[in-house]
């Protein structure tokens, strides 16, 4: 192997990912040094276990690997100060746009043989050394954006170094990672924020009609806007080319309901189509989605159970699947307004719906179809 | 009271909604009469206990009440009918938009005393009687839609009804309604459904990308087309309005962001404020979501535990939180890629937190912060 636990991983930038990234290496007896601009911030990750301290600008043992972990707008500059401070080091950096980084070493003239960029698709809401966890990493996808440039054996030690805190390595081109990303996170949380935003003005009367599908919508609108504006205009081109598409749709939309303000169009079948295939296009898309765990999307089947709003009747319920046996792949619960019930909905193997929604009854639950 | 148990109601239209409310009535007393311009859906309804059949266009015994639980774009026109047929009786329909209906209603002129829209805010994602449930209303909201014509007592009728099958009634003026339910139901649909249609042509390797975040924010786009087309059509005019600020925001984003496609603009301060008050006005308005029961937005905190993916876990998690008297207000589990566990999040009250977190931690279980 290219790194035995005894090589050296050195982290620039002590917030959530790199201290995370410490604990976890140095739990699995990698040695690890630190060093963040913040020395409070470096001081609490070493205090929290993630590794060795160095003070910013100090040159510790020559590391194996580097790994740059700070805000994406620093990024480009670190990494190069740390390719030319280890001349013999594999770089690597997490931040979760590829290309501008990317565009940014090149043109600085970088050797980007020894580089190969990388996004760990792990997060929290919140940020800093404080939130670290040392299994941030346990089960995630972690991108690697190699180039023509980098060094296959750089590239198999990345990998090494992500298998070792429990992740799942996959390789995309760094404009593909970030077309990717684009759309399946940044232009969701562009949306989210979006429809949130319309709910500002609304009366309480308007807002107390909420459902469910609204919080599902606007569930990641919390998240926080410093990251998000370094994420976004790090992204610019590729969440702009999606947000244009995007755009178009929604001028179609508003050119096809603009035949219908003044009342029913009984003659409008083009603005009707127009309507239909943004609820069938969003079918198709929704289709698409993977299941949890990677997999290919699965349809489960639903079983829906009315459970009383008080402690216990959701932990014997549980309790009463556990005991046939059946696991639930999903769970959300649904609540009516001013009732102190909800509406249980177990998603679970088409095979095991039948027998658990028996065997539930029997045991006394009420079942919906 | 105006309406004792056997006050007889009407129902035209046997779809879901229709059947589920006269089964709901026919549980507790009420008798019903039932009509469908399909022979074939009424006398489904009618062997589910919704009622007695009538067969379409047949005057059945004098009803106090005549509920139209028609597909939007034919309600007017049965409403309409039903207002002519039964000249006593008070007329109410069920449609998810309100003005549409009330103005072509106006515009035939109908005797309006007699007639106050509503909306159940009740649904499921499958249609038809055979989806019925007879609890479909209960702890729902209920709005009525009264305009200055609507005989007070007439009003008061309809409460009664929907407090019967145990909803909880609220009234907005017909265009409140409409503007509410674009900006809370509609327009989320219409994000879901675009942000959904945006992965259609996406390679599997980005699609594979997807996390929690994705799949919250199109859950809804799974929904039916034709539906949504009448939804979106009928209720055109409010629907445009939100979508037209949601157009002008993207509009106002995308120029910003190109400020940043060609690198990092290190002078684009207007620009950057532009995109972080995207994230920002969404921090906002989601704030503004009420919690489940339609009691304001409550802080909850979250108790995380990290639970093997194998059956009875999530069991054991819930009878041990049941057995310390917490109650879970809300419950999410979040898969990682390629590993068999996930990480269940509880959220409680604040109070209930630390010692939540303490007793489970006790019991062996394995929590983060």
């Amino acid at each position: 192997m290219s790194a035995a636990s005894g090589d050296p991983v050195h982290i620039v930038g002590t917030g959530l990912v790199g201290t995370s990234l410490g604990i976890a290496l140095s739990r699995v007896g990698v040695p690890v040094t630190l060093e963040d601009v913040s020395p409070t911030a470096a001081a609490l990750a070493r205090d929290l276990g993630a590794g060795a301290l160095v003070e910013s600008g100090e040159r510790p043992a020559s590391p194996t690997l580097v790994v740059v972990a700070t805000p994406p707008d620093v990024t480009a500059a670190v990494v190069l100060d740390a390719l030319s401070r280890w001349p013999e080091a594999a770089v690597t950096d997490v931040a979760s746009v590829k290309g501008a980084v990317l565009d940014a070493l090149r043109a600085a003239g970088a050797d980007l043989r020894r580089f190969c960029g990388s996004h760990p698709m792990a997060g929290r809401e919140r940020s800093g050394a404080i939130s670290a966890r040392f299994d941030l990493f346990e089960g995630r996808a972690w991108v690697l954006t190699p180039t023509e440039e980098t060094d296959p054996a750089i590239l198999g030690r990345l990998e090494e170094l992500a298998h070792r805190v429990g992740a799942v390595t996959t390789r995309l081109a760094p404009t593909d990672h970030d077309a990717a990303v684009a759309a399946v996170s940044h232009v969701p949380q562009v949306a989210a924020s979006l429809v949130a935003a319309r709910l500002a003005d609304l009366p309480d009367s308007a807002v107390a009609l909420a459902g469910q599908g609204l919080r599902d919508v606007t569930r990641i609108a919390a998240s926080e806007p410093q990251l998000w504006t370094q994420i976004l205009t790090g992204n610019a081109g590729a969440v702009r080319a999606v947000l244009a598409d995007l755009a178009a749709d929604i001028e179609g939309l508003i050119g096809a309901l603009d035949e219908f303000t003044d009342g029913p169009a009984t003659d409008a079948p083009g603005a009707r189509a127009t309507v239909a295939r943004v609820i069938a296009s969003g079918n198709a898309g929704h289709a698409r989605i993977p299941g949890k765990h990677g997999a290919g999307p699965t349809a489960y089947t639903t079983v829906r159970v009315l459970i009383p709003d008080e402690p216990g009747q959701l932990g014997r319920l549980f309790q009463d699947v556990g005991e046939e046996g059946v696991n639930i792949e999903e769970f959300r619960i649904d609540h009516g307004l001013g009732q102190a019930f909800g509406l249980a909905e177990l998603d679970v193997l088409p095979a095991s719906a039948a027998p658990l929604a028996a065997a539930l009854a029997a045991r006394g639950w009420r079942l919906h179809d």
